[in-house]
């Protein structure tokens, strides 16, 4: 076995503080990374509180992780040894139900192995994340990380990049379309750099009328502050898609009535409780509200290579590790900029 | 102008009763239709009653309606005197914003002129409905109706027909497809015929045990009932796509739960109140939830020559217009097997 050193929740209310631990020995098929930076996830926070129910203690959080290959099994074929490499969401998938054939282990019928607060695929082994200094992973679930990028800037692309690049991509979100992003946080900031970067008029919705300046400088053409009331009455039935990010309560049937005829909401935030939608919201004008999560290893990586030809990274704070708590109150606060990775020289 | 015969509410607690009103004169491009039949459609209630407000007193509801031509404009093209035909949800439209260009005058964006409870384009003018012995509309909202089938059976095809046809066909449902269709109403039993006439796998979703004979009889494979725990979670993640038919308030996340991976689910029928949906209904697995209403005259025309083709039409009651009041309670109930529909000779 392999020594680790991380991070680890104990239980959903004692800060998190060091854990030692161990990981499998480099398999045939296994890359080691030793991790350079970790992004920070709201649903970090979320599981580590046990707010979604079923928590897997020890926890070692972490899913938008970057580093360099330290290690490769005899078979492993597309990764060298001192290679960046990243790993998102999940570890491992069933690889042969329809969702893994297609490249959508995400959504994988057998269910995937999540990064961390899940179970390898033998489904009793826990799995451990990126809040620690190495991780072995088969190659087949394993990103390759452009040497062209700021590498800390690259972590959050592992999961706040794909999970609105994903959605942006499957709706066919690009040029001559109106596009909202309802949110500007870790996900939306990166919504509002691949919208615009496809092509897209990109309007930011956010009821934090400070955050206007920023959105602009990200990419946005436009801003709605959405206290006031005159300017969402003027984009009723305007959008062709909208990205909602938000993971608080919110009202989803004002952003549907922003939607144009036969357009899409697609939703990535998960608000605590279930958002009331009327019916009335999607009927009279053939509106659709959809679901997104991540995205698969082929698009995921399709994610990564578009971000390294056009330049695209995640706004970033580095943090020491000793400060995940406080990073974690900022952060339900909104006050991050946009989103926290943790320096694993650190630790 | 032309004296008109008809049956209309006066305001939303007194019952329907005998109304005497005019129509316009039968202009260049309109067709005058003597009604034989017209089919009760549960919005005729609501509206009736002021369920959704805004209702417009006197009114006399009405769009399944079916009847033989009496009279063409000098510059009708497309009807002749002495056929039948039918008109269904509205009577007009813009014509020119994109939906109208499309075909799809539904979701008009100046907003189409319903067939009653509804005014002209000129937005003064209001419209009355099929519950009446004649009505004037312009042949590009009027319907050609085949004499193969029996006429009154056709009635609801102009609503209930379309609202389920058009969904279907928009989501590309057939061969090779499970669907489930929720609630075997005036709707629902629509949706069987269509969906199972389509080629798709069929499952009827209801409460009422009862109507697993008729289910069947209608096309279905099988059927659920869906206070049965059991029955339920053995179709879970099991449908391609969910046609809900039902304008009760339901539990929209259980059936969310039956949708397959990248599933859909679209809502016909209109609940009192707003639905409450899960985010974690429509995200780990790329779900949707949408909405469609009835359908654009071009679609409404193919419903129509579909069912001619394929012998499809209503099971209906036929009552007595003076009945009317009776025929409402009995569908909140939902005692009525599957339309009724009004023999205008009692008139």
């Amino acid at each position: 076995m392999i020594a680790v050193k991380g991070y680890a929740a104990q239980n959903p209310t004692t800060p998190l503080a060091p854990f030692n631990f161990n990981r499998r020995e480099v398999g045939l098929n296994d890359v080691q990374i030793e991790i350079h930076y970790c992004g920070v996830c709201h649903s970090d926070l979320h599981q580590v509180r046990d707010e979604w129910g079923g928590s897997i203690y020890p926890m070692v959080p972490g899913h938008e992780i970057v580093g360099r290959i330290t290690k490769v099994g005899a078979n492993v074929k597309n990764f060298k040894v001192g290679e960046l490499a990243g790993i998102g969401c999940f570890v491992d998938s069933c690889r042969t139900c329809p969702s893994c054939q297609a490249g959508n282990e995400q959504y994988c019928d057998v269910g995937m192995a999540g990064t961390y607060n899940g179970y390898e695929m033998d489904k009793k082994t826990p799995t451990y994340g990126g809040y620690s200094n190495s991780i072995v992973v088969d190659e087949n679930y394993t990103l390759h990380v452009s040497d062209k990028l700021p590498l800390k800037a690259v972590a959050p692309l592992l999961c706040a990049g794909i999970t609105t690049y994903s959605p942006l991509r499957h709706w066919k979100v690009g040029k001559g379309q109106k596009v909202a992003i309802v949110g500007l946080g870790g996900l939306g900031h990166m919504g509002v750099k691949f919208a615009a970067s496809f092509g897209a008029e990109v309007t930011v919705l956010s009821h934090s009328a400070s955050k206007e300046a920023d959105a602009k400088r990200l990419g946005a053409n436009n801003f709605v502050n959405t206290k006031d009331e005159k300017a969402v009455t003027k984009v009723r039935n305007h959008f062709d898609f909208i990205l909602d990010t938000v993971s608080a309560q919110h009202d989803v049937n004002m952003y549907l009535g922003m939607l144009k005829t036969q357009g899409t909401m697609v939703m990535v935030g998960v608000p605590p409780e279930a958002v009331p939608v009327h019916a009335f919201s999607l009927i009279p004008k053939r509106k659709t509200l959809a679901g997104s999560m991540i995205g698969g290893i082929r698009e995921t990586q399709e994610m990564l290579d578009y971000c390294a030809a056009n330049n695209i990274v995640s706004d970033i704070e580095i943090i020491h590790i000793k400060d995940i708590e406080q990073a974690y109150v900022r952060m339900v606060k909104g006050d991050v900029r946009y989103r926290f990775v943790i320096d694993m020289a650190t630790l």
